[in-house]
């Protein structure tokens, strides 16, 4: 008799590890169970479908080539046998025997297996607040909830929304609400930044403050305490004030739907999710298991990783699939790339943040760099900031992340970081990346390249110096004397400022620096300002040279002092 | 005494070698030597100057902050001394001594030198062709060439233009004459395709294709005997024939300046270029080079590689400015990665094609993929077409070439491979490559991952078929009797076919196959088509499954089939 596998979930993993395994055997029998009707779909489209991009549902659950992903589909085509709208009650492993329910006749019964794919996923995160339960607060977990959202708006009904939390979600259905409809939208996150953990409190504001001129409100460093309203959401409650809306949208994370596997005694994690091994395998060999209710590797430091996205889940499944029929595939670990489109900008990372980093143990610092995404020469073009985060003493590259117009341009540097992130790469494995070089594409030096470099410059103690946030605190106390601000531009770009701020402003173009040095104060801090930051660094190791003892340069330069939004 | 450091050329490497070292030692002497009066400019950036997307020819050698690189510059801001229109005439490595002369005044004279560096780059190859003297001939190597072609072409004086060399350049000449000023334009080229060497016959043509289709002719497989004209050009003669031309650009590669290393002993390869370690010494550890004048390493099998680009030689000139200075940088290999665009379509690769795979030795296959390069269902989106290549025996990557309209996304993906390509990546290794998900930016299973996914089929014998030349191939000859064109799309995407092929073009989608492949002939050759190349892989499997012995299936389908230009 043909073996026979049953997969648990059937939205992305679990398909793609079926279809894959039916591929490589097609005399196997394979078993398809969701507790839906409407199944494998790409989940992570729903804020375009939400904001109109996407203009119908059924577009997130088509082939490339327009089939819709339905039962016949997986019979037919794929020749994997479903049954939704069937929930998995329980694991009997001793027996190799799923207890199922059908959910719309309440029959259940048992399905016997030789092996089997636990593709559960995760569920959004309740925060259990008062007045959850109110007409037009929802969570964004699936096509249901998608619709009936889509649907109130196409009506008109919503003119204030209010998305809790800032993570992609939050940030992608804030774009939907407030870039496709004009509907006036308020983010309230816990933490004090957007994409917290993701990014640098830097990196972060700059989105934010993007995403303010496309009409967006935050409310950062806020708790919800409660919804209210009549029946209907009319406004909520934050730990500073309260907020109107009609329509409260909920992403506060997800959590891994781990109980099956938690009460057939498979190892979970404290925190949630099922554990793997590079195979897939859960602490039963028979079982496998990924995508948003597993638990993976962390290919910077080898830490448990929770990492639910769509991307992770195809691959994940794929090498399921393989290794279902007796192939020796292995995924070994992620380094949590992920990007994110905020209305005309991309924000991107991979590995920590310089957060996570120091939270990690590493004794960690970052640079920050802003350049041209390819030839400065070459017209079109646009500014991409990176951060990149490195370890002191191996100089090991532990993260980098960015923000840019050119979305696809900082996602491919991105990408090719993360490409090497599970070898461990040093800053000189980025310093000498093979960016592919041509001036409509990237620069003979690229910005990956300089990023790299300028890690070198700053753990070898040549380039020292701040970003934007030190020296708004700098710019701030500017009254107190301690500071001398030192622009090293030609004097035409140093001008509106030197009439501005007459008084703390000084202007030394860099070339002119040898000649006139003593003009400066030795008693002060020196911050040197230039663009972009290029010139302020050889400034600043002009003035080193010259005996200078407290010479900062501004990372960045006003490129980011601006984008930043500091008041100057 | 301060130590002297000697650049020898002041394009690309010298500059960058000289300022990096003298950042870090403020207190050296370093002297920059160039034959021009014009130097430290972007010659990469040449065709964009001649097409007038770059308006200035001084904009090629301006900072990114609008400073020209002239002498004052690396005087007064880098503290680096120029000595241009000087030539290096010979270096007297037993007392340390370069000898020069003032090429303005013949005035001779000896630099001495603790260590040196030759960065003499490259020269293009000329072919001593009868005529090559005549006015407007043109080699595209320095700044007067570029200011002179674009002179007469503002002037209106070319209708027509011939350029030989289908390299990067001869195609972005080419461009930049048809595209930007109308000129009628042929490419001869003496390989029977573009970009040879760089990528497959299959991918270059459609590259052709699309650039014929932008009004550029091609004569390929062609030599160029003789240019003719009464003192001004007037045509070209090849093997086939000859073309009216007004201005002939000739862009046949470049041949790297090694004469001074090799007479004074350095060691260097039979085929030109100054051999360096992966220090960028050369065989005199005072002396070191790199970019186009010198030899690096071969990331994917170790051989001897000439790879002048711009990218390379700054790469190198900060490395050799580290080691310059006592510190311990290499530049280990490269794996040769490019990109170029043609109008409105990018084409892109790293490491070898298929033909320099089977040149070196390997057991190789490639692959070919047609994919978008964002989830399927975003808006915006293009097809991406990729082709890898991949030994058999040791499943390792050993290139992975492109083309798209969508150049960023194309040039990101050919990046993150480029990356890994010193690790010796195995078809694993990008199969599970962390290609950062969001819908806007890339697919869950990215097409990435999907061209690896797909070579491993391919390896396996799982994927059996052929690309759009071995189709065309078949179709020629389809009045033989020898295949049945299967089409496995649904019906109303096959009937355009049926129709106009009635007894060559047959239809069975892919979900009916089972019921209905008896209708099959068992003694032909069954071709398989579909839009992508993804179906019909499927029905492909079912067929072998079903115990049809002679199972083709089209990798790329038809979208592949109509970029490639078969005439169906």
């Amino acid at each position: 008799m043909s073996e026979h596998v049953v997969v648990i979930g059937a939205v992305a993993l679990g398909p793609k590890a079926a279809c894959r395994y039916k591929r490589i055997r097609q005399d196997a029998r394979v078993t398809l169970i969701d507790r839906d009707e409407i199944f494998s779909y790409g989940g992570c489209g729903i804020p375009y479908f939400v904001s109109g991009d996407v203009s119908e549902a059924n577009q997130l659950r088509t082939t490339a080539f327009h089939m819709v992903r339905d039962e016949p589909f997986f019979n037919d085509i794929k020749g994997v046998e479903v049954l939704s709208s069937t929930e998995a009650t329980k694991i009997d492993r001793e027996n190799k025997q799923v207890h199922i329910t059908n959910l719309k006749t309440g029959e259940k019964s048992v399905l016997d297996y030789d092996q089997l794919v636990i593709g559960t996923g995760a569920t959004p995160r309740k925060l259990g607040l008062p007045g959850e339960e109110l007409e037009n607060v929802f969570y964004v977990g699936n096509m249901h909830d998608a619709e009936k959202i889509k649907e109130g708006i196409t009506k008109g009904q919503y003119g204030k929304a209010v998305v809790v939390g800032a993570g992609f979600i939050g940030l992608e259905m804030a774009e939907a609400f407030s870039d496709m409809w004009g509907i006036e939208t308020t983010v309230v996150e816990i933490f004090d930044q957007i994409l917290p953990r993701m990014c640098s409190p830097v990196l972060a504001k700059m989105g934010q403050k993007h995403m303010e001129e496309e009409g967006v409100s935050f409310k950062l460093g806020q708790t919800v305490s409660r919804i209210e309203g009549d029946g209907k959401v009319e406004r909520v409650i934050t730990s500073d004030g309260e907020v109107e809306a009609d329509i409260v949208i909920i992403s506060a994370g997800v959590i891994p739907n781990d109980k099956l596997a938690r009460e057939c005694g498979l190892e979970c994690s404290e925190r949630g999710g099922i554990m793997v091994d590079e195979t897939m395998r859960t602490t039963d060999p028979l079982i496998f298991s990924g995508g948003d209710c597993a638990i993976i590797k962390n290919a910077v430091d080898g830490s448990p990783l929770f990492l639910p996205m769509g991307s992770m889940a195809n691959r994940q499944g794929r090498v399921i699939g393989g290794n279902l029929a007796g192939r020796k595939e292995t995924f070994p670990a992620a380094a949590g790339s992920w990007c994110v489109k905020i209305f005309e900008r991309a924000m991107s990372g991979t590995g920590m943040s310089l957060g996570a980093a120091k939270q990690a143990g590493f004794d960690a610092i970052s640079v920050m760099l802003i350049m041209a995404d390819r030839a400065h020469f070459y017209p079109e073009k646009d500014m991409m900031t990176l951060e990149m985060v490195v370890d002191k003493a191996t100089r090991r590259v532990l993260g980098i992340q960015g923000i840019s117009a050119g979305g696809d341009a900082l996602v491919g540097r991105i990408n090719a970081v993360a490409a090497i992130m599970k070898y461990q790469p040093t800053i000189e494995d980025v310093s000498n990346l093979e960016v592919a070089y041509s001036p409509p594409f990237a620069s003979a030096m690229d910005v990956l390249n300089a990023i790299a470099n300028m890690a070198d410059n700053a753990i070898n103690g040549m380039n020292h110096g701040h970003g934007p946030d030190i020296f708004a605190e700098y710019w701030d106390n500017r009254e107190s004397g301690e500071y001398c601000f030192l622009d090293v531009r030609e004097k035409a770009d140093a001008e509106p400022f030197l009439e501005k701020y007459p008084e703390h402003w000084h202007n030394i173009p860099q070339g002119e620096i040898p000649k006139r040095y003593e003009e400066l104060p030795k008693d002060k801090k020196l911050v040197l300002v230039c663009n972009t930051g290029g010139r302020s660094y050889e400034a600043q190791i002009m003035l080193d040279a010259l005996g200078f003892e407290e010479v900062h340069n501004t990372q960045g330069g006003m490129a980011v002092i601006k984008a930043y939004g500091v008041d100057i």
